[in-house]
């Protein structure tokens, strides 16, 4: 079947406690020279067809079930590669 | 500062409970037609560049930090759009 993409990110304004753990991590790991990291969700839903109405409802879904709109945003929803 | 997306999904062959339960909601929502979800993490990581040296080492620090070998795999290195 194939898939379609979502991705959903803590909204910038959020504080990202894993986020920042990570940052400190690589830092400690000797990964220099990376900045900030932010940690979000990535989703695959398989569907019968990719098309203009079931990405619809995909990202209906998206707003609804896979994000907190509160403090997340979707940012993105796409035909999987 | 740039950001390059680091895309990590569960190995097929692993279970993902956290999808399962996702795919199920989405029937009791009135989400007809759309198949099994699966969760994964999306990562954005601040550089100063977005060059082949700085994706090989975020590549690197997502395969050592941002998933677990064993039961993940890294889908994407890529620059933010």
């Amino acid at each position: 079947m194939p898939r379609i993409v979502v991705e959903v990110m803590p909204k910038p304004e959020i504080l990202d406690p894993q986020g920042t753990a990570i940052t400190h991590a690589l830092g400690r790991l000797g990964f220099e020279g990376l900045g900030e990291v932010r940690q979000g969700k990535r989703f695959e839903v398989a569907v019968d067809a990719v098309d203009d109405a079931t990405l619809a409802r995909v990202r209906e879904a998206a707003e609804t079930l896979l994000s907190n709109p509160v403090i997340e945003d979707v940012v993105a929803v796409r035909a999987a590669d």
